[in-house]
């Protein structure tokens, strides 16, 4: 079956649904909001799950000459500095899952994906805000704010954290963390305060964390501090922006290691993020219309997985789609996307504010943590299997 | 050498140091302040590092007459009742520490050691209440409250959590745990909702955990039920007995699995005990006077080695003054025992703090305990050679 497709939002979710299903054969049509097609953010991490998909959409190629393939994930203490453990990506980790790890700035992965669905015809449609959709009928639809409509055979909802088309589902709303995360880059000259240039180094201390990876061939370095804010703790009716600001982030991370302390300095301190997630959904789709990426499941970063789950469900939704035999049977086959995604994404989602809470721990459950990560080996992929995909039986 | 030696207080750990030091030789003479030689409380644990002790005392044989060797000691969740880890004491463990481990009517313990002590000549008084101590000049004396006194030429202070004699050390103070136990035994064929008669099971959980395990031969079971009370959380001003009641007893255990609720019915309710401690004190002797057991450092019940340690202590007093080549050097003696002791004493104090931790943990820290101890085996006996003494290199 070949169909049109609407796809709502052109972040890196939106995009590699657009290219797997162009690759189909559909006609796609992607409708992003902004007046360009642009990441917000910095650093990203592709773990195999991911470069596996991108593999087979011919962009793994471009992924790899734009990122780094680090070594290893290190997990240090930021108070004492001391490794606790690491996961190593090198030759048994890329046999077991059949796909390398890659670091690489969001904004090169959009630019790739974007160059990609262009060559394969996606109609590329920015300053497009959909304000009204449907897909109950015999087609989808979508309103755009400036009058313009745009019909297809199914709808793709791919409108992130604060998705407008996931209202039609749920009334739920995003869940404040309470956590902030401030973001830099920075030439890899400048920063005087860096970890290894083949480690991706997440520095993990009570109630805050600090990631450390390089960009772009090693040219630009990458650096996240989140930590929970006082503030907010203390009144959780404050509005973003209201809490999390510099004054906390300086605070917050005035007792870690000096390495730590020094790598703040080469933050964006002009603005920063509050960190929100949604409780899992239990219904993604109904008729024409699928949710995708952080519209379905949105999650804290703590696993790196936004964008992974997001390209995970571009893989499903394209097979789904492929192997529907006609145009009227298109709702059945988004349920089965849903039916292939949304318990793992929901996962995926739990485990991602447990990993959080377990990096965030303090007194005895740090103790017990430290513990448990000095006792596994590097090699130990017990706990990546299940989110990773592993080959080996 | 061989001195006389007066041993202030009856308890397990007096009776070892006067059994230890009458077999090198000396004149001892214990005096106990209650009427009668005796016990309070009932189950006690014997780990190797205490039976090694007891069988170079020759007491051995009468022990394990009289009390029980559990296969196994055995933690399970008190919410879910799922095994959580075990420790194997079969003969891997004997073979390592070469002694068994031992489980036992307190009261038992103390009248083989009562007889031992007598056999071996040691005077015996009871009804004696120490109310001074002197043991800085040739000689050391203590004098009781009926106008008593008796001289020799050390002084060993046994007289528990609440030593007089300590005072001379410290003027520190009991350190309130929070914590409230019940005790309990009952005839075995009472008990409906024992564990296996070779186990010794702690089924543990947030603020609470619950201890069973079968006395003398089997005959007896004797069952331990601590939790924090949330009475004395609200207001740590309530001296004991306003706090830690039964109705709080019911409360605290109220969500645990069937078993542990059905097996709090054979506590006795009409007695409980605030758990105690102190901080770990720097010094233990002063001229010929020093301190043992209890009354040099109190410990939390969670390792089972408050008997251990001070038949520990016993042990090393007995060879310092045996390793004495004159009474002048008494002093020197008593250093080089604490010397011996303090430190590891010290280690055990803040450890029993920390595994009571460990077992009373709640949220993402019960889940990395849980974790950790899923991942090692019975016969692992890293966490206990340090206590337990290995005598595998």
């Amino acid at each position: 079956m070949r169909a049109d497709i609407l796809v709502v939002g052109g972040g890196i979710g939106g995009l590699t649904a657009a290219l797997a299903l162009a690759r189909d054969g559909h006609r796609v049509r992607v409708l992003e909001k902004a007046a360009q097609f642009a990441e917000l953010g910095a650093g990203l991490q592709l773990a195999p799950n991911a470069t596996r998909v991108l593999a087979g959409l011919g962009v793994l190629g471009r992924v790899l000459e734009a990122g780094v393939r680090p070594r290893r994930l290190l997990l240090r203490s930021a108070l004492t500095a001391d490794e606790l453990t690491a996961l190593d990506l090198g030759e048994p980790f890329l046999a077991r899952y059949g796909a390398p790890y890659v670091v690489m700035h969001r904004s090169d992965l959009l630019a790739i994906l974007y160059d990609a669905c262009l060559a394969a015809g996606v109609g590329l449609q920015a300053g497009q805000d959909v304000v009204a959709v449907t897909g109950d009928d015999g087609a989808a639809a979508a309103e755009c704010a400036d009058g313009t409509s745009y019909q297809g055979a199914a709808l793709i909802a791919a409108d992130g954290l604060h998705s407008g088309i996931r209202a039609l589902f749920s009334a739920d709303q995003p869940v404040c963390s309470g956590f902030a995360a401030y973001r830099g880059t920075a030439r890899i000259d400048e920063v005087t305060a860096r970890s290894e240039l083949d480690e991706v180094v997440a520095w993990i201390g009570p109630d805050l964390h600090f990631v450390q990876y390089p960009l772009r061939a090693g040219q630009i370095y990458n650096q996240v501090a989140v930590f929970r804010s006082r503030r907010y703790a203390a009144d959780p009716g404050l509005a973003d922006g209201e809490w999390g600001g510099p004054g906390e982030l300086d605070d917050a991370f005035g007792t870690c290691c000096a390495q730590v302390r020094e790598a703040t300095g080469f933050l964006w301190r002009d603005r920063w993020w509050p960190m929100y997630d949604r409780e899992p959904l239990a219904g993604w789709t109904r008729g024409r219309i699928a949710l995708l990426g952080d519209a379905a499941h949105p999650m804290l970063q703590y696993l790196a997985q936004g964008a992974c789950q997001a390209i995970e469900d571009a893989d499903a939704l394209a097979r789904a789609l492929a192997g529907c035999p006609g145009p009227q049977l298109i709702g059945k086959a988004l349920a089965g996307y849903q039916a292939e995604r949304a318990e793992h994404a929901a996962r995926v989602q739990r485990t991602a504010r447990t990993w959080g809470d377990i990096w965030h721990v303090s007194g005895v459950g740090a103790l017990l943590r430290d513990e448990l990560f000095r006792r596994r080996p590097a090699d130990d992929y017990s706990y990546t299997d299940w989110l990773y995909g592993s080959r080996v039986l």
